[in-house]
């Protein structure tokens, strides 16, 4: 197996993993013997547990002498809860190690220094678009800013309507989208609608398996807005536990939910326009239905844009089908 | 070269010819010879003149004795204003005739039958989603169903809005998209705007190059609503020719466009709701920006749906980038 193939195949993992790994990165890793056949892959496991070179090396066993280790970020140099990947790779006996992304913490960083420095030989930035655009996008944001990643999610059709003029909106996307969404939801730490939404919808905001029942690992819900909501609400349901934050102001939100790193805004067109106004969203993923509905409920309303020349400037960094449906995803431009 | 290849070619042939053939269907030959290699390309001249069969055997002259020729339509084998390509085609000894689309026109079909009665070796369909739905697709659709094709155009941002809360518009797509669009113009045989996009933005609707000046070939351009417009509107400069029909119905204007075949909407929301109202759109081109704008002024207003259950069903048919944009294609789902 060539190196490109491994580190997809560590990328998988990472997904695999991603949301139960706080405080650490979901990392997957992949150890191939000397012949480069895959002797044990691993990904990051639920804090205090081994993280994933560990779990890939012990895979491999002996197989792992003289063979190559595939990361998808740097391996670390620091003793946290656990001991240092380096350490594990070199009692292994691995005489290659490539990743993908460089390890922006500097407490943790250092690792491909202290393996080359070994005589192991080091290859770094395979695949890194990909890579850090995938599993690792929230932490890396994290590590770089200090603050949590909002993704502002919305589902629209062609025409940018997230409802038809009676306000009716199951469903605008199809299975495939939906259930990409609940992944999506399993994944983040905290989803964010406001009371505008709970007041139209009555959302639950859990995360579901395709069956229908709850997905093991359900994020925090997040209610945002002055307005008081009911008690009877979904949303205050026992499926998860829910913040509710009194306040319009995104900056406030986002640093009520400070400790946390994957965001998912999912709020209304008024609540969405906030948070675009005040510039707080990292992310935009839209998944378009080609239908089309006209009339007044749009997916946004004012983002601040007063004329053309003041348009907000995105930059498509994805886009793919998911069944029937387009699911397209923006970074700032 | 394999007969994918040389079909490609032959659809890039035809794509440059598109919209001076009327009403013969812009179509492309490629002839390759005993070895495979391309002796001779064509693409339909205008009316009256020599199909792409045979203006591609005589640039292939001797060598396609034995070869085969690759065509996107059928050999047609009838005596219109110049001879059944069939005769041409055999009188110069091709051995195989590869084609992409069936002739579904009764007068011009059986090319297919006869070549085979006569030994040629026939292949069809090959690549016949592709070419059906490139430069084929307006005849074919006209061919079918005895109407112009209709295309709705817009461009639009990624939130769905076609200008900022000022109106301002220009621009909301990059070069790259606009050319594209320029092209598209230069490729049709109607625009279609109505009196509001006249009134708003005073548009010239002329097909242009990159560098300004005017398309060989232009439209002709088409105004449609109650309300007069200006004698000084840009839309009747000398640059095209124009048509003002005095209706809203989306149905008299396609009747009034009824020996066209390609034509472009390129309406406002109010002229591109009535269209879709009625039924008359055959597919959407939308170009995303991907930018934010909100505000009041949508890509499309009222398209007759009440709720969800009753939006207008569509499918994508191409997604493809486009600059920073992307232009997606629905037809009728």
């Amino acid at each position: 197996m060539n190196v490109e193939a491994a580190m997809r195949s560590a990328a998988a993992q990472a997904d695999a993993v991603k949301g139960s790994t706080y405080p650490n990165p979901p990392v997957g890793a992949v150890i191939l013997d000397r012949d480069g056949a895959i002797a044990g892959v691993g990904a990051t496991q639920p804090a205090g547990g081994p993280h994933a070179e560990v779990i890939a090396l012990r895979r491999a066993g002996e197989r792992a002498r003289g063979g190559a280790a595939v990361v998808t970020l740097e391996p670390c140099n620091h003793h946290g809860r656990t001991p240092p990947c380096v350490d594990a790779l070199l009692q292994q006996g691995v005489s290659r190690v490539v990743y993908s992304v460089a390890d922006p913490n500097p407490v943790a960083s250092g690792g491909a220094e202290r393996l080359a420095e070994a005589g192991v030989e080091v290859e770094a930035g395979v695949l890194a678009d990909e890579v850090a655009g995938g599993a690792l996008r929230e932490w890396l944001h994290r590590q770089r800013t200090g603050r949590p990643h909002v993704t502002w999610k919305f589902a629209a059709s062609i025409d940018g309507r997230s409802a038809a003029a009676d306000g009716s909106s199951q469903w605008i996307t199809g299975e495939a989208a939906r259930a990409d969404v609940h992944r999506l939801r399993a994944a983040a730490d905290a989803i964010v609608v406001g009371t505008g939404t709970v007041f139209a919808d009555d959302p639950t905001l859990t995360a579901r398996l395709p069956d229908g029942s709850l997905a093991e690992r359900q994020p925090l819900r997040v209610v945002v807005g002055e307005r008081e909501i009911s008690s009877e609400a979904r949303v205050l349901n026992d499926d998860s536990r829910t913040m509710v934050i009194r306040t319009r102001d995104p900056h406030e939100v986002v640093r009520a939910l400070a400790d946390r790193t994957d965001v998912l805004l999912e709020g209304g067109p008024t609540l969405a326009g906030a948070f675009l106004r005040a510039g707080v969203v990292d992310r935009i993923l839209a998944y378009l239905a080609p239908i089309l509905l006209g009339g007044p409920v749009t997916a946004v309303d004012d983002v601040g844009v007063a004329n053309i020349v003041a348009a907000q400037r995105w930059r498509y960094d994805g886009v793919e089908r998911v069944g029937a449906d387009l699911r397209v995803s923006l970074v700032p431009g």
